[in-house]
């Protein structure tokens, strides 16, 4: 593989890049996460979702224990080079929850409180009380 | 305004949140940009969206300027309350470029380039080289 792909990123100053994980067929926004240089080389290598863990400061395959990995449908890189959207076809539920994205909590302006989403969050997170 | 909707927010160590743009009609992403406490609290009580510039390090209203401002459909946080999307009803393009997202460039494994999306980038990019 060429450089090209990382030498057109503009590294953060943890050399990580943000990556916007988007169902291709939905176009459900389902996670952030970031990258580094080896993850977004994994990533166009492999044809699946590899990330930078910032919490576990090491490599993660999406998907490598749960089974729910990401194939890679199309990458697309913003304006300035600090961004990316990663168009993939999800395997299973995105969320280390279990809920299908991890977006799964909505603001109701009504109540003042952030809820969980029907059809998105699991049926445990719609029984919680709202956080 | 009560403070819920900030005390939920995991800020990060510059006291900011990644905020994911999406067209709420059509969910195409269109920018990846960042709140602090005051624009969030701003975007919820006006309904546009609100920024904080980290290249000017101020708060920006998103078409103030340009006139391309973002109405507020619907605000999702994630599971760890470090990621906003921010749904939104666009009055213009949402690139300072004049794209109609910031996000108009592709990974073309083919040719080895980034290059301009039809339909998203403008006339001058699809012109332009790849980069």
């Amino acid at each position: 593989m060429n450089e090209e792909p990382l030498t057109a990123i503009k590294w953060d100053e943890y050399h990580l890049l943000p990556a916007i994980v988007q169902d291709a067929a939905s176009k459900e926004v389902l996670t952030l996460a970031y990258m580094n240089a080896e993850s977004l080389r994994l990533t166009i290598e492999t044809g699946e979702t590899w990330f930078w863990s910032r919490s576990r400061q090491k490599l993660w395959h999406k998907g490598a224990t749960s089974g729910n990995t990401q194939e890679v449908i199309a990458l697309h890189l913003d304006c300035d080079g600090d961004a990316l959207v990663v168009l993939v076809k999800p395997a299973g539920p995105a969320c280390h929850t279990g809920a299908r994205s991890c977006f799964y909590r909505r603001w109701n302006a009504g109540t003042g409180h952030w809820e969980p989403i029907p059809g998105v969050a699991t049926a445990e997170q719609l029984q919680e009380e709202s956080v």
